[in-house]
């Protein structure tokens, strides 16, 4: 029987890890897809390194062409990473009528609408599997598992470098900076956190999540985002004191035929699944019509994760040619992409305010609440230490729309008795739907 | 191009899910598979029973082997229930070369092997996704999306009428009893509830779970079993005080070759994300050389979530069909069954003792453990109210072997000094694998 055989662009931790599962198992690949599976082709950088996995030195080559247009190679499988360099490299593999696995998140996210077409346009499969929380399988289980279910909300902890630091934040009660240094040290967070921290990496992954979740073509540019760097202290310690665990979430919610897709830090309840998410795991919690709550929990990264993930997508590809239906994978978008306005967009609030002490001033403030109609959960004022003028009032609204939200924060912040709008974060989980 | 025909035993609540999940997403099963697909025959109690779905009437019949027989007929949906007279609707099938998918727990657990075996020699498929955790895809996930690890170890909350009770009994403080009373009336536990709290529902899953996962012939005899029906207050606030919370786990583990498979009330670390599944939640953790650490959480029950996952069986057969690899399905069992025994098994302890409060009696309940080599990770020694003559002493073990344990527990209650051992617990979860 005629064997698929694969060319990878990568040969580092990830690349090897694909290799020697694809070596290890070969019995179980043959019982799941009904052919064999050789290694055609491997692009290294250095062809004299010594290297952990066996490959006869014919299959390696430093030229990438040398994989995308090799006649024999049928899926190219991409762990080299980089945006538009190897976006050009998957097009003219597709082109060339090759069959794509991609752990790329950066390139799905900003390309992902693109190359998915491109597939689609030459009959060819794209996998991205372990672009999105590396180990956990969860766009096949969107695809799969939950493929005669409509998703109506996903959230997401899906950056681990942030998770960490918010866990260490709120057991260690120490401030923002203090354990993204520890976190650096430790080497859960890069020299540079930029895009770990103000929610960049969490976005790309929300803004592949929502495409594949709610079949729109999303893009990162859609999604809203906001960072962990401005949390303080004082936001965990009372946010705590009200029952809620401060995570930084990524939310993608479709009502009706509009969505929204954003990353901030978000407060849920303390019984809520995703609070017992800790240090540095991911986990995707979604909402189905048909299933109703489920969440999946594991490592976002890792090198054997990773490879583990890629290789899924290797068996599912493989599965597809055989039975004839490539070109369909992650079925191309079925809906006009439509973004909520902020007038749709509804959520309970969290906020603390430091307001001056004097009599009526409480009311001031929730008269501003009230015009809008909009009304409390909880509510919270305490004296200031050191601050006898002023009162600190922390409030947690029933749900009301972004709009209303704005414009709220707009007049407290007119108002005279108010001093500060400390902060706000959205509140999710009540009722957790 | 030729349709895959479907035949169902069963139109209640799940069959009628299945039909309408079919009816209502043919275009996406179309993409998916590559063929139509349609319901030749569906079994029903009264043919003129007024339904939910719209089938035209001549598909419907009252006799069993109208739809196993139909040479049309190329899969059995069997959403009946039962064991003896089931497992012959499902054999005959199998032997009429049709493939089977059924959400049968019971039947699984008891006839799993046996029903395998037939699969396999008749070249048909079995699936049985809904058996497991209704709406979690948790069997598929370790036959496809983890095919490539090696699971060590699994640790499940199967069971939601338990799991409701006990979040009952944590929460409000309640006794056992109450609580019981309390999910009897809110349906969430049965008039005759022993299936449930003496774990033999959790049982069969597991055992379901292990015969999957470590790829051995696991029978629901080889499941030590204990349930929560013996569950006090008082252990529930001493191991809270501790840092634990009380969950009933089914524990399946692998160590070499050998393997052990049981469930009982467990205790795990309060921040374990098996300690954040509340109510009638279910949650399968699972353990992977490469991928690490996973979890999977949803509902355990209810129609939609297991028709969904039935549907997804469907999905998965006619895959297969067309693929030509019918009969790996589940790929049989590798290893032979090789079940530990109590001197390999090793977890930690919790015990609660009360002894006579006089000089001396602490260091004979110690060295009574140390004579064992076994030393303690926590202890704690209270003083019990309205009895001055006795103190409770409540211990975390480290690690020890089920048979030096059940040694140590025999020793205790030969000590002059020891009142009586209230209970003990198996301690899971620290370090989380």
């Amino acid at each position: 029987m005629k064997a698929i055989r694969v060319g990878l662009l990568g040969l580092g931790t990830v690349g090897s890890g694909v290799v020697k599962i694809i070596q290890d198992h070969q019995d179980k690949l043959m019982h799941q897809v009904g052919c064999p599976v050789t290694i055609k082709k491997v692009l290294v950088k250095d062809l004299e390194k010594k290297r952990e996995v066996d490959l006869p030195k014919e299959v390696l080559t430093t030229e990438v062409y040398d994989v995308i247009d090799d006649p024999d190679v049928d899926v190219v499988i991409e762990v080299i990473g980089g945006v538009e360099q190897t976006k050009q490299y998957l097009v003219d593999a597709l082109r060339s009528k090759k069959h794509v696995v991609t752990a790329n998140k950066d390139l799905m996210a900003v390309y992902g609408s693109e190359l998915l077409a491109e597939a689609k346009e030459n009959g060819c499969d794209i996998y991205f599997e372990a672009s999105v929380a590396g180990g956990i399988p969860i766009l096949r289980t969107l695809e799969e598992g939950l493929s005669s279910d409509r998703i109506t909300k996903m959230m997401g902890i899906v950056n681990g470098t942030t998770n960490f630091i918010l866990t260490k934040m709120i057991k260690e009660k120490s401030p923002y900076e203090e354990v993204l240094k520890e976190a650096q040290d430790l080497g859960f967070a890069e020299a540079d956190p930029t895009s770990d921290v103000e929610g960049l990496d969490a976005a790309r992954k929300m803004a592949i999540l929502a495409r594949l979740g709610f079949s729109m073509n999303v893009d990162l540019e859609d999604v809203k985002v906001k960072g962990i760097s401005q949390i303080t202290d004082e936001d965990i310690s009372f946010s705590k004191r009200l029952g809620y665990t401060m995570k930084l979430i990524g939310i993608a919610q479709r009502d009706g035929s509009k969505i929204e897709v954003s990353v901030q830090p978000t407060l849920l309840p303390d019984h809520h699944p995703l609070s017992a998410v800790h240090n540095e795991f991911n986990a995707v919690y979604v909402y189905g019509e048909a299933v109703g709550e489920t969440m999946f929990y594991g490592p976002g990264a890792g090198s054997m994760p990773t490879a583990t993930s890629v290789v899924s997508d290797l068996v599912a590809v493989m599965k597809n040619m055989r039975l004839g239906v490539t070109g369909n994978s992650f079925v191309g978008p079925q809906y006009e992409k439509n973004m909520k306005s902020p007038s749709d967009i509804y959520a309970q609030q969290f906020l603390r305010i430091h307001v001056k002490d004097e009599v009526g001033s409480f009311s001031k403030i929730t008269s501003v609440f009230s015009e809008r109609g909009v009304s409390f959960e909880k509510i919270l004022q305490l004296p200031i230490k050191g601050h006898d003028e002023l009162a600190e009032i922390v409030i947690v609204t029933h749900h009301t729309s972004e709009a209303d939200f704005s414009d709220i924060l707009q007049n407290l912040n007119d108002l005279e008795v108010v001093q500060e709008v400390k902060s706000t974060y959205r509140v999710e989980g009540n009722g957790w739907s």
